[in-house]
Order: structure tokens, then C-alpha cells, then sequence
């Protein structure tokens, strides 16, 4: 199986396709541009789920749900937000189909036409503040810390399996406020949430950040946003929350009296991360070898094989697995014995390398008599044989040490790729190469946008820590305050 | 607030909706037909799913995600499924809006109009088998047990919250296997984990049984279901389990190479349970004080309300408090402590009561001098004062013996509205009462009907437990095997 794929080197893209169709995460299903999530990729999903939520309601947020339709008319409450996104969006007209006269085949019924299309949400800022004028009347309604975890429909020209699908799974908190700096305070607290998660969960470090106007969310005041590098140099944006302001309040005239017994518009936040999020882990750590898990999100931690002669073998090798395997459990680890007799032990070697189980144990006839196993881990190929004593300590801390052993990689190839750059010539060929560049900027659209047409380079964030270090813009030479990153992007 | 709502015995259908909406369940959103779930209703649903999803996973089964679209043809293809289900559906039939040309608002694009018009998925049995064709070619594949959670869109006319909406949120499990036995079989387990769902977590006692022909999901060879009885008489099916034979594996030609080395087409099965249960939880318990949730459901299981005149008493009551919901906290009971200053006790008693919190626990402070606890469940609305010792062992059985108590009240009351009945007058007389009508019915879908245009009653389920007891037809008076259980559905 790991044989009939491209190298990285290769073509990155194809790489990148062959990985997650021959690894069983995800396939193109019969509708244009939306995939199938399957039953291994969305184990991934389920972990990041689990964990996600944990953390939200950890921060004091509930979980509700809004409807998947959007009347027409509510996108065009808030001018920046129809531009934004109601453009390319699955339109709903009809509500019955009936049958073909021709005797073949259904149709849709003429006479079941609505009176008012509805859009499949592409997100649900809309139809959720319309909600929210009656849910908040008094300071006392407030805070509202809702999240959503849901799928919207995006009508994208150009798909690619979990980075950029017409339908896609994410979870959208929007919450409302009564003071800006309460909301202002929630935007960043999310911001925190999502960069643990990244680094903790997903071992891939990230660029904290607000967007630049261009690359704001339609209707937001302020975007913030956590950005990875991947590994063929181009930044993947992970993970945004936006303070919105007032915008959708007025928009949808949600008002407040607030203690001081006056009436006012709400503040709003909204935030959002998406199964982009498995692409973004395939692309960090994945090799030529085929998929690498990190332990924390791996469907599987640990798979054990035997290796087997004869079913007597099988039989005593098989004790001793499945109780390695309970000992295991016992401590949280996830592990599959796997004694399928239809398959070679290289091929199961080879099968779960592929998928980047991060441990395999394999277990032979010689390994009973001297009470050992060989234990391998996916993140650096090695192998060693160890005394099958205490196994779950060492098995447990095995794990930790790939988990941070791949952030620590992640972190070093991004630093590696991270450059200052101060001229113009330097940068044109700099992002070639891929990477973040680090650049004075002028802080004007125009100049971004000429940089990004004769470039292809969009500033990716501009750091929230970063030095306060003035200079001249690459490209107008005007001044700046500091330097902000820019990259290619998926 | 409970003041403010009608009784059972008034108006039972508005008892419902006054307590979906007051209890801050659900409420009707700006989409025809579409409901939004708050929190507090999300909540026992979070927990719904996820006590489901460890049964299905203990069972085998996984979880993946499939297209929200499917495209009109493949309705055609499995001709029975589109007579039940291609009628009511959302059909998107456009991909773009575009700014109007007076400028105002957004219209669709004539421009973008899909070739093929896609219908949101009411059921996925189509897009799905149409994805394992490729999936499956050796009985090595088999079986695949698949469950997705995820939204569908049926356009009722007629609609009501959680009990029928035109999207709603559900699990649908579709399985493939080698024979039909096995097919058969996991229908059958899958009824069994939701007979064991329905009694052990919503307190509520089932009939298991198949649906007659006229009652079978649309594509299926047999449907098995439970059903439920509702306070005010009426039936409520509450799951249902699809045997499809090999029905979607013609229409979509899913053949696999058998052990025998023959090419045979796989077999399936279908299932799913969804919103619709919060309906059925609410009105299978709740009384003219509200809601009453099963503590096993119950978003909290114990609220605790300090009683206080001053604020130095509120202090001292709330350090008991305080350790009080650790020590539950800590044997995993959910314990909220409501000490807001701005609801008096008598307030939060009305309110708790009305959510239906399986346990209250009052602090006042005597109790401090006497270390006391006053405790009232909610099921009986009993009240005593424990020693507060051991309370997370008093509570933790309380808790037990409430979950008890009320799936045996709401076994007795079925089996009190229950009727063996041998005549076509005493039949007419009785459904107007309500309950289950056990009677003889002749096999034949004209007699079904019959009986429902004259009645309204419809065949729930037919025992697959029942006793073979020969008899005659209450309509027809020809022979039948045993008896069938009537009664009017929601």
C-alpha cells in the first residue's frame, strides 16, 4: 500500500491527495464538492470534537443549535457580511419534487416554489442574532456563550479533501455581550483556547495574530486568527474568532438596558475551527511513509501484531497480547490487537505505518521466552526491544515523548522557515521558497494587494507579541511599526 | 413561571408547547418549520447522543459523515423509497446570489443554476449505498457498520417542536453484510440497544415489535420499532430498525465476491432515533409542575439553593454548599449551585421545580447549626431533612431509586392504558380514551386502512414477544394469528 504514493518531493499536492484517499481518512463523494468522511478520518474528527468541546465549556460555554437554513432577505442586514458570503451558497426554491409525467425519474413540482429562498448556511451569524433579540432584553441576559457544532455549505470552484469542501463540519460559538471590552476579552480568550489546542492537541505550533483588513471576516470589526506552517511552506490559517462590535446587533436590532438602565446595542463575538483542522495535522507531520498521528488524536495509540508460525504460536503469543493490551487500557491508552489471519505481519507493519499509529508492539515467538516486545514508533521509525515489565508506564510515557517530539519538529521546521526580510528583490525571491516572511508593511490594502498579485503572498497575521521594531515597507518604503507575516496560504 | 401554563388536563397539546418553551427547551425560529434548540434543550439531547453513541460503539459499530446533498436521480433509483420520501424535501436547484439589479438586497443568480438539482437529505440511504458500492467487492469488506449523526430535512406541514420539524437532528446507523441472517441480526441487535436506551435512560417502557406493511419505512423489507405510550393515550414511535434485504444494493449495484467466490449483492440494514426522543422524555414524565427529567438525562441532577438572610449567612451556607458539590461532584454527579443574588430561594424553587431537576437540596441556617440538608425530589415532590453525612451515598441512591420510580410509574400507566379488546364497537369506544388497543386485526392492508379512516388508529406494532393467541378480526371477523396493538400515534 505505502508503495503506489507520491513523495512529498514529488509533488506535495498529490502527495497530499494520495495520503487521505489510500489512508481511508476521506474520499470525493458523488455531489461536486463535497467529501466523505470516512470511519478513520472521522475518528480523528470525534477526538478533535471531544477535546474542543471540553475546553469550550471548561470556558464557560454551552452547546445549542440553530437552524440549517437562512432566509434570503437576512443576509442583506449586514452590508460587509453579504459580500462576504452570500454569494456562493446552495439556494433552496422548491419544497416538493413529484412525478415525471414521462413515467421516469421525479421532477421538481413548479407549484412548490417558496416564497422566499432559503440559503443553506455558509455560518450563522444571521439567523442566531435574529434569535438573539429575544433572548436578550436586560444586562441580566447576559453574557450569552453559545457554540454550535454543525456543517454549512460554502460553493467552492476549486475543492480539496478537508481544506476546502462545498460542505464541511465546524463548530461556530457566537456570544454576546454587554460591554466591548467583555467581548474583546472573549474574542482573545477563544484565540487562547484554539492556539492550546493547536500546540497541545494537534502538535503544531502557530502564529497568534490579527488578519489585516483585507483578509478580515465579513463583518467583523476585528479578526484574530492562529496560523501553522506547513511542510511545503505555504501558512494554513487554523482557527479564527472575530469581535464583531455592534455590527449584527444593529443589523438585527438586539438591544439591551443595561445597569445603568440605558438601552443598548449588544457586542458580539463569533469563532470558528473546521475538519480543515485534519488536513492541517496531515500536512505538519505526515511523511513519505504515509500518515503521522499524534498520539493524542490517533483513533489507535498503539496496535500490537503477532508474528506467528503456526496457530499454537498464535494461541500463546495471543495471551500475552491481550493481556499487554488490558494493561494498556487500564491506563487510558487506545490500542488494537490485530490477529487477523488474512494478513501477512509486513503487511500489517506497512498498513498501520501507512495510517501513522504512532506505536506498533509486535510480538514473536522468541519475545514470550525472554519476556520482551519490539516496540516501534511511527514518528521516528525506531525500533527497540524492551522487557515486557511496566509496560503501560513506559508505553504511557512512549507517548507523551512522540507527542512532544512532534511539536518539537513542527516548531523547529517553522523556525527554519521563518525569515526577515527587507527588501523587495529579497522577497520575491524569498516566497518561492515558502515559508513566513517577516516584512515591514505599510498598513495599506492597496499595498497588499499589489504584493499579493505580483506575489501570491497574503499577510498571514500580524503578530500580537511581536517587537515593536520599526522600518520601511518592502514595498512602498513607507514607514511601519513592525513587521507582520506574510506566506502563500492554503 | 409555572404559574403561567396550561395543565394536562386542559389542553394537553398546549401543556407541551407551553413547557418546551418555558422550560427553555426549544422554541420556533424565523424558518418555517424549524426549530432552534436552546441550551438547556441541547443538553439533554448532548447527553442523549452520547450515551447512544457508547452502545453503538460497544456494539461495533463506527462513525463517519456523509454528503447533506444527494442528487435528485438517485432518488429514482429504489422505487419505493422515492415514493415515501422524494415528495416533501428541500430541493437547492441554484449555487449564487447576486446583488439586485435596484439595489436592493440580494436575488438568486439565473446564471448559477445547478444541471442536476440536489435534495437536502430527508434519509441517506441512497448517497450512502451509492458510496459503499465502492467500498465493498469481497465479503472481506462485510460488514460494514456505519452510524452518522448528523441533520435531515423532511417538509412537514404540520409541525411541532422536537416532535416533527422539518430538520431535525438524528443518528442513522446503515449496516452491510454477507447473508441475511446476519443482516436480520443486526437489525434486531440495534432494536435491543434502543429498547435498553429507551428503558434505562429515558425511564420509558417500550413495545418492541414490527410495523405492518403499511407502517414499513419506505425501501425496507421489514421495520422493527418501539413505541411508546404517552400521558394523554396516544403513541409515539421512539426508533425504528430497517432489515432492507438487498433492495439498495440493486439500485445501486453493491455486489461482493462471496467466500464461495460467487458475486452476490450485499444485504443491509437502516436505523435511527432523534429529537423527536426529548419530545417523547417530556411527555412521558412531566406533570402540571413541569418538567420532570430522568436523572440519568438530567443536565443537572442536584441544584443547590442557599436560604439567608444576610450576607454573612450566605457565606457560611455557601462554603457548606460548596463542599457539598465537591463530594458529589467527585462520585460524578452533575451539581449546579445557584447562589445569585438576584432570585429569591422561592423563586429558584418555582424555577428548578419547572425544569424538572431530578433533586433540590435547601441550606438554611439551622441546617448549618444541625448539619442538615433539606431534600426534595422532584418525581414525587417529597421533601426531608437528611443528616448531611454521606450525602454523595443518600443522593447518589436517591437518584437511583427516582430513575426507577419513574420508568415503574410510567410502566404502570401503560399497563393501566392497556386494553385487550374483541369487538369493532368496544374498539370504537375505547380509542377515543386512549392507550394501546391489543386486538385481532386480519393481516390485510384494506382492513388497516379501513380501520384508520373510521378511528384514526393505526397499527403501532406487532409483539414479536406477544403469545400466539388465534382469534378473529375486530373489522373483518376472518382469522388472525394474535393480536396487534392499535392506537391513534403522534
Amino acid at each position: 500500500m505505502a508503495k503506489d504514493f507520491s513523495s512529498r518531493e514529488e509533488n506535495y499536492a498529490q502527495w497530499y491527495n494520495d495520503l487521505v484517499i489510500k489512508a481511508d481518512l476521506a474520499e470525493n463523494s458523488a455531489v461536486r464538492g463535497c467529501m466523505v468522511i470516512k470511519p478513520y478520518g472521522y475518528a480523528i474528527w470525534e477526538r478533535m470534537q471531544a477535546a474542543l468541546d471540553q475546553m469550550f465549556k471548561d470556558t464557560g460555554h454551552v452547546n445549542a443549535y440553530f437552524p440549517l437554513f437562512i432566509p434570503k432577505s437576512f443576509f442583506s442586514k449586514e452590508a460587509s457580511h453579504v459580500e462576504g458570503f452570500a454569494k456562493e451558497c446552495a439556494v433552496v426554491t422548491h419544497y416538493r419534487l413529484k412525478n415525471s409525467p414521462d413515467g421516469k425519474g421525479v421532477i421538481v413540482d413548479p407549484e412548490a416554489k417558496l416564497e422566499e429562498e432559503l440559503i443553506i448556511r455558509p455560518t450563522s451569524e444571521t439567523i442566531i442574532w435574529d434569535t438573539y433579540r429575544n433572548w436578550i432584553q436586560s444586562y441580566r441576559d447576559l453574557p450569552v456563550l453559545v457554540n454550535q457544532w454543525a456543517n454549512v455549505v460554502r460553493w467552492e470552484m476549486r475543492t480539496r479533501l478537508f481544506l476546502r469542501t462545498a460542505e464541511f463540519l465546524w463548530q461556530e460559538g457566537h456570544t454576546a455581550h454587554a460591554t466591548e471590552q467583555e467581548a474583546v476579552e472573549e474574542a482573545l480568550t477563544i484565540l487562547d483556547v484554539y492556539t492550546r489546542f493547536a500546540e497541545e492537541w494537534l502538535a503544531m505550533p502557530v502564529l497568534r495574530g490579527v488578519k489585516s483588513p483585507n483578509e478580515r471576516f465579513a463583518g467583523a470589526v476585528e479578526t484574530y486568527c492562529i496560523e501553522g506552517l506547513m511542510q511545503d511552506g505555504k501558512a494554513l490559517q487554523a482557527g479564527t474568532s472575530h469581535f464583531l462590535g455592534q455590527n449584527f446587533a444593529k443589523a438585527f436590532d438586539v438591544k439591551f438596558l443595561s445597569r445603568e438602565n440605558k438601552l443598548e446595542y449588544v457586542w458580539a463575538t463569533s469563532w470558528g475551527v473546521s475538519t480543515r483542522l485534519v488536513g492541517a495535522l496531515i500536512m505538519t507531520h505526515s511523511d513519505d511513509h504515509g500518515l503521522v498521528i499524534p498520539p493524542k488524536l490517533a483513533p489507535y495509540q498503539v496496535v500490537i501484531i503477532p508474528i506467528y508460525k503456526n496457530t499454537d504460536q498464535l494461541a500463546a503469543i495471543s495471551e500475552k497480547a491481550e493481556s499487554i493490551k488490558k494493561e494498556l487500557t487500564a491506563k487510558g491508552i487506545r490500542v488494537k490487537y490485530d490477529h487477523r489471519d488474512t494478513h501477512k505481519p509486513g503487511w500489517k507493519f506497512n498498513e498501520y505505518e501507512f495510517k501513522g499509529v504512532p506505536v506498533r508492539i509486535a510480538i514473536g515467538p522468541r519475545d514470550l521466552e525472554n519476556n520482551t516486545v519490539e516496540v516501534a514508533r511511527r514518528d521516528t521509525l525506531e525500533k527497540e526491544v524492551l522487557q515486557a515489565v511496566n509496560l503501560d508506564v513506559k508505553i504511557g510515557n512512549l507517548l507523551e515523548q512522540i507527542q512532544s517530539n512532534l511539536y518539537e519538529k513542527a516548531l523547529s521546521f517553522r523556525e527554519n522557515n521563518t525569515f526577515k526580510v527587507d527588501s523587495w528583490e529579497e522577497f520575491k525571491e524569498k516566497i518561492e521558497e515558502g515559508g513566513f516572511l517577516l516584512a515591514h508593511w505599510d498598513g495599506t490594502s492597496e499595498t497588499e494587494e499589489k504584493i499579493k498579485e505580483e506575489t501570491k503572498a497574503t499577510i498571514r497575521t500580524i503578530p500580537l507579541d511581536g517587537p515593536l521594531e520599526p522600518g520601511k515597507c518592502i514595498y512602498s518604503g513607507k514607514p511601519s511599526p513592525k513587521r507582520v507575516v506574510f506566506a502563500r496560504a492554503y
